[in-house]
């Protein structure tokens, strides 16, 4: 099964070539032939709401989209990946629901999430190879994109979970400003560091997501860009990677290069390399009240690794809290700065491809940063490993510079082609 | 009924003077004499949370609690002040009553709001005088806190929907640093405003509350404060002011000018004025999205003036909303700016006292900006209209500069007895 392109996707629906309602039974028919095997989805739409979305109007109409299992939605079940919420079904959408419904969009069902969207894995497979994690927390969106059976999917990221798996399964990923998506209706882990975001195919396609699902001016340009200064970053978190991610960065570094960008060596400033640690500290403080309720009433159906970081959480002072805010905030204005130089940062989006394995999701290493900055983040897919698993590399931009990076990530996305 | 003042109440129970059991009982009791009235309440707690509570330890243990019905409770139903919620009952608890109950707060009940926290008055009346609104949107949580219910409430603001209520009923209320107190649990209505805050009997009360629910140095020092510096904030929003707020905000610098205080006179910066206004337009456009299910698939159950702010809402560009972000962005910094040469400023609570009808909660025209920039705010009783209706004041500080508000809020509140 190959990624549905949404770009040609809409080409088609735009031509007549394609009705919406043949889009949608073709999405069902994918996820029915496929997903015994992958367990991308946790739930499907009920019947009802395929009269529903096609009655809708907008320009997404006939667009089949994968929703996250964190985002509330009021015609099926929200369970957050945990038995805790076994049938719990919320009274109202999720507000980017909400706005994709409006759209015309078709809500195809929930893709699996981690647990609460923390660590432990969800029973999802990795398409480009059964015997891989897909990544986390966003398994099933990631996976249910690479599989073909949806266009797009939403997904959610506190430290790594919409770039890591974007990257495993070989999609695009894309994390957006902080807040430029609303996180209404989405369960909280970590309120300053939640991120809504979206999957699909390739980065023209999920930029085309953005802008039609927010009516922003996000697709990427014809027009070529104009001569780009690429930061390459480096920190001691790149003492972990793999090498074939190190491979893929000079790959990528040297097509760009090629084709008339500077490459920028940049080296990590401190505010940054401590602003990374002080992500682990708010998530693990914030998670211990956001899921307060949970880790009072329920311990007993948490895992014991969500436990722990809870525990963890709980036992962090609101002095210690407060200094990583300050942290935070000074990173934030560094992360600022490192683009007076350059339109971009070239990083990887992972240490390395997919772990084989189904017990972890894989390590969030290069992504906590730019989720505690809030910079906007693609994840461009396109090389990888010898054996043929995939390597994402992320371009990153400065805050609110969202359509730069979706038009750099697209512009690598055809040099790596 | 007079208020309880929290400072008392702990004092009798470390004393034994009053066990928890029976200060549950004499809040249980006077709900039942004085809520038939006064409307605080939409909601009581079940019988078997008076043992919960009783059998949790921890330093509210025995303090009875109000939480305005934006929360939710997973004992109780969470309506939202809509019948669109009419039994809702949510799974977990929201974050800050999961703080109250582990500390060992008895939570009395859920009191009334406005409808989602807009305008739309609930029915609560004010309990210094039944023919005047208690303001909004926080309105059962002000009123409980004023007829002596219970020593404690939690509210939200958005425009101004603590301070204004608190104003009005004649009691402290404290909106803190933005995102000081989690919002998770709580119907969102715009997520970059909403701000969870607390009332009390009075300014030392409300600290006290704030340092014991959340660990951190927030409880009114025993020792003077050094010379104070008191910016008289004045701004185009001071035009619609009342002649007897007007004399309120005089006699009050005049105290603290006795006291020693140097006041200075601050003409609102252009930056502060833009941002007042931005307040709007960041509220309406966040709200059309946060409500978009409500909006979208329960219109006719939304209050006419409701609906109409979420149909504006829906209609603001997103270019208009990123560049109302922008000019809040820059209020931020022109408001820390402000502290540069004052430690608090000194402005009006409300336009006046609470207006003489059950048909409005106010105009929050005196709060908007403060919840926008997001600095701390108290809200300190003491003077009353010749016609005995509470004139609030409110102490503003520099972001983060929490204990000092209530500091100097606790002086203030002080000189005015």
């Amino acid at each position: 099964m190959k990624p549905i392109r949404l770009t040609h996707l809409l080409a088609g629906l735009d031509s007549a070539a394609l009705t919406p309602e043949a889009s949608i039974a073709i999405a069902r028919e994918a996820i029915a032939a496929g997903d015994g095997t992958i367990g991308a989805f946790v739930r499907l739409a009920p019947a009802s709401s395929h009269a529903e979305a096609l009655a809708a109007t907008g320009p997404l109409r006939g667009v089949p989209l994968g929703v996250k299992d964190i985002y509330d939605t009021a015609d099926m079940a929200t369970e957050y990946g945990s038995p805790i919420y076994a049938g719990h079904r919320p009274r109202a959408d999720a507000a980017l629901v909400t706005m994709a419904r409006r759209r015309g969009a078709y809500i195809a069902g929930k893709t699996a999430t981690t647990e609460f969207a923390h660590m432990q894995p969800a029973a999802t497979r990795n398409p480009r190879d059964l015997a891989h994690t897909p990544g986390g927390s966003s398994s099933g969106s990631a996976a249910a994109v690479a599989a073909g059976m949806v266009a797009g999917a939403f997904g959610s990221q506190t430290a790594g979970s919409i770039i890591r798996p974007a990257a495993f399964c070989g999609v695009a990923g894309y994390k957006p400003s902080f807040r430029l998506l609303p996180t209404v209706g989405m369960k909280t882990f970590a309120w300053s560091l939640d991120t809504a975001g979206l999957f699909a195919a390739g980065v023209a396609d999920v930029a085309l997501l953005a802008a039609l699902l927010t009516g922003r001016d996000l697709a990427v340009p014809a027009t070529p860009l104009g001569s780009l200064r690429i930061g390459l970053y480096r920190s001691t978190a790149d003492a972990g990677l793999a090498p074939d991610m190190r491979s893929a960065v000079a790959t990528a570094a040297g097509r760009l290069e090629a084709a008339g960008a500077a490459l920028v060596d940049m080296p990590e400033p401190d505010a940054l390399a401590e602003a990374r640690d002080a992500q682990r500290m708010l998530q693990d403080f914030e998670a211990a009240l956001a899921l307060g309720h949970e880790h009072e009433a329920h311990a007993d159906a948490l895992s014991p690794g969500l436990r722990a970081a809870l525990d963890a959480g709980a036992a962090i002072t609101p002095d210690a809290y407060d200094a990583a805010r300050r942290v935070a905030r000074h990173g934030r204005k560094a992360a600022t700065a490192l683009f007076d130089g350059v339109d971009a940062l070239l990083v990887p989006s992972a240490l390395g491809a997919a772990p084989r394995s189904l017990e972890t999701t894989g390590d969030p290493a290069m992504n906590r940063l730019w989720t505690l900055t809030g910079n906007p983040c693609v994840n461009v897919p396109g090389l990888v490993t010898t054996a043929g698993m995939p390597l994402g590399l992320t371009i990153v931009t400065r805050f609110g510079r969202d359509r730069d990076a979706l038009a750099i990530g697209a512009h690598l996305e055809e040099l790596l082609a």
